[in-house]
């Protein structure tokens, strides 16, 4: 593995071998901007790009660099985003002098990570949610209709999606306020109105589109892979009592819309690589649009911690997102064989990830199932939902010998709406 | 009524009380730029505004007429937008000698509607769908579910919507290709995949939002009108046996996202005020967030015609947008009050637009009530749901008197995949 001369400590997600993209500002320079990191170091890609680092890139285009979003550099394709990723990686490399020696330009592209503001890295076009995790389907079944036909007859077919909404997707680190909404109580007349009681993180994967199809031209699974730029962690929040009461007969819409939270920087697929791994056995036969060849599917160990306000954080949830029955590339398959369009920067997130034993169960709902099995915190409180004042923390990485490949973290705090305002 | 001196004539959609807005290239221009229509001439406004037209409207932005979409004019707020329209009712009304007099400058800034190329006049973000018909959601009911409980629970009490996919809404006039997808044959034992042989239309409106509000911040039906900017019609194409198949339990996904078409002309609310009417008593009565005052509803006429390749079109639904339970302000009331943010731009579609009568229904699933009763066409063929070849024209206008504000048409062919590529 390729070391560099930036310190890095042990473990850190972010190796030489990973560098993701995100957006930054800086107290310096209040212009969003893209930028990497290396161990703890960000560094601002627009300055390097200005440096003359890639000029050497045939076709690059300077100015997606200086941008609010990645879409406009994701747009160059993956033949430009691998070459800037190698380039990065060049200079960076241990052995390698030229910017190493050059130290009178550190303090223009280096920052502490502690000290940039991350922004969402991607304008997303549209936002559509998979459930694509055989177990996490297998639970709601049992919790929400019937045991003994606990999967409903499509599940096995289709990698069944529906459409979120992108406006309220916001980065790691935004407050998330406890969103109000009808419910019907159990055993109530008629619906009441107030605050959710039962609010739900969704551990999830996310990925995003790099390339587009035109309307009426489907990705194929062979295809699928060049269409997607990278992965991010994803917590999409619901509000269970909100969305129990809407979701018939057209799905979550308000116990799902006032947020999801999504990782700062996007790890783009190439660094994966060495982390794929064959799917499960797809029983009964797919039909042959969903069929594709290869390993398709990621070995990432994911983690969901809750901490209280000033209390010490207890992990509730140990998953990976190996535990996907259709993976990326049948999702995609799936969401394009109609004809529809993919635009850069949409984002397709995988739906909860959880695995076969109840510690990897990706939501607080299986979790607790349903409230029966409260968590006990390190403080003696207990847990059947998310509280105010929680902040909700999934960390995610991919590890193999020496190599490990990490997303950071995505966290999002529970404030009450009637103090936050 | 005011007159204009430009030739209208009998029933246009477009007097001189109208002024909807849209997005043109023309031959001899192919920039896109903003546009308005008086009878059968479009008036190039970004000419009209390089003119002066504009310069006494105090904060205008004149980057705004010179761009893709309505979005940068209509975030300019209606204190802007709606003195654009007073202006341009001025300088075409009757007597207004200025411009009618400068015959010079004419060819410079109208076009006959036939000449111009009309766009997808909003960049839109996120794009909702409403289920906000009782006629509609209750022949579902019975159609799909149980005829002594065709409306659920839930849809008394909430206006039932959901997140529908932004990238594939194209402007009137766009081909529609007709999507494949899995379905479950009736009786068959596994799905199998193929061109939808359901292919349906859904006669609705949709408004645009013209005012944003913060993450968090509902907006309160009394507020709601603030933030919508205009109407325009909507063709909801729908996949009965893809959306039959696949629904369970997350809502409509392929059956819906192949394509919905947009009308090009954007009527502003204003426009619209002369035909507002009381809706429905709503018994059970409503949360409070849900009350409103005034009257909500709008008495627009609507119908849809099928005309087959090279024949003669019929006439299949004659509706009216007065048939919605929910209103416009109830259905922004209800999304936003979670917290969910609007955008400039995003789209709320009402839902199918049923009336109480058979000929009323907006859908052919409806109509023809899911194939059991064809309709016959002028040629002697028959029609259970949409044929390859046909063009579905939907037409809305409201009328009182002598004053006819229309919103034109918005039509759609579909062309077999197939003999498309």
């Amino acid at each position: 593995m390729q070391k560099s001369w930036i310190l890095i400590s042990e473990n850190s997600d972010f190796p030489l071998a990973n560098i993701p993209y995100g957006i930054i500002t800086t107290e310096d320079n209040s212009f969003p901007r893209l930028a990497t990191i290396i161990g703890d170091t960000v560094i601002d890609l627009s300055q390097l790009n200005a440096m003359g680092a890639f000029e050497d890139i045939e076709g690059i285009d300077d100015f997606a660099f200086d941008s609010h979003s990645l879409n406009d550099f994701i747009a160059q394709g993956k033949g430009i985003t691998q070459a800037v990723r190698r380039r990065i990686q060049q200079l960076f490399g241990k052995d390698h002098a030229e910017l190493r020696d050059n130290t009178a330009v550190h303090s223009d592209i280096f920052y502490k990570a502690s000290d940039v503001q991350l922004h969402l890295p991607i304008e997303i076009g549209d936002y559509t949610d998979f459930y694509s995790s055989r177990q996490h389907a297998t639970n709601v079944g049992i919790m929400f209709r019937d045991p003994a036909n606990a999967l409903l007859p499509n599940w096995l077919h289709i990698p069944v999606g529906y459409h979120g909404r992108a406006s309220s997707i916001v980065v790691s680190g935004t407050d998330i306020l406890r969103p109000s909404g009808q419910r019907m109580p159990p055993g109530a007349e008629k619906p009441v109105f107030g605050a959710s009681q039962l609010l739900d993180f969704e551990l999830e994967m996310a990925f995003i589109i790099g390339k587009e199809n035109r309307l009426g031209q489907p990705v194929t699974t062979a295809e699928a892979e060049d269409y997607i730029f990278g992965l991010a962690l994803f917590n999409d929040w619901s509000a269970r009592d909100i969305q129990a009461w809407e979701y018939v007969p057209l799905g979550p819409f308000l116990g799902k819309n006032f947020a999801s939270s999504l990782s700062p920087w996007i790890v783009t697929l190439e660094a994966l690589n060495e982390f794929r791994l064959a799917g499960p056995v797809q029983e009964p036969a797919v039909l042959p649009y969903l069929e594709y060849s290869g390993n398709g599917h990621y070995d990432i160990a994911l983690e969901v911690a809750i901490q209280p306000e000033n209390g010490e954080k207890k992990v509730v949830c140990q998953s990976n997102f190996k535990n996907m029955y259709w993976n990326m590339v049948q999702q995609l398959a799936h969401h394009t064989v109609n004809g529809c369009n993919m635009r850069i920067g949409d984002l397709c997130a995988s739906g909860t990830i959880s695995g076969d034993t109840p510690e990897s169960f990706g939501s607080m709902l299986e979790l607790t199932w349903r409230g029966a099995n409260p968590i006990a915190m390190p403080d003696g409180s207990q847990r059947k939902f998310i509280n105010d004042g929680d902040t909700v923390i999934m960390r995610g990485f991919a590890q193999k010998g020496d190599l490990r490949i990490g997303f950071g973290e995505v966290t999002g705090k529970i404030v009450n709406a009637m103090t936050a305002l």
